[in-house]
């Protein structure tokens, strides 16, 4: 069992107003340090044994088409899900 | 100007209506192999300067408490976003 991991953040010239709302939150939080939020979507895509360069192909494909909107996303990451990703981005 | 990820994904025992809307757009759309979806939220927090150790600390404790519900979900990463990542998680 093979995880895909796919980015979706909101395009630069986007209004994000989600962030928006995170970064007055975290203002009045005291977190003075950030000045700017954006908020996207990270899904994990499944797939029954290893992943392979054609599941990887096909997981771009439907971050373009299905799991985005590119008039207002832009996918930031396809990538394997593996134990040392995991390790790197955990705290 | 430093830029912070946070991953932030719905908990293994939480149903996922998002995803499970998603697996099932993906198996009509012909993605027979994608057996599961989780969808979750990406953030990127913007600090003035380089990101720093208190940066990181921060946005741990912001995680925790502002960006994720933790009933119902887990923070899987919080990490400094390099040209590296950029490259390793794009297509």
């Amino acid at each position: 069992m093979g995880h895909i991991v796919v980015e979706v953040m909101p395009k630069q010239e986007i209004l994000d107003p989600q962030g928006k709302a995170v970064v007055g939150a975290l203002h009045r939080l005291g977190h003075r340090d950030v000045t700017d939020v954006r908020q996207g979507k990270r899904f994990t895509l499944t797939v029954d044994g290893p992943v392979t360069e054609a599941h990887l192909e096909a997981a771009r494909r439907a971050a373009e088409t299905t799991l985005s909107n590119p008039i207002i996303e832009d996918v930031v990451g396809v990538y394997e899900l593996t134990d040392q990703t995991v390790a790197e981005h955990a705290r």
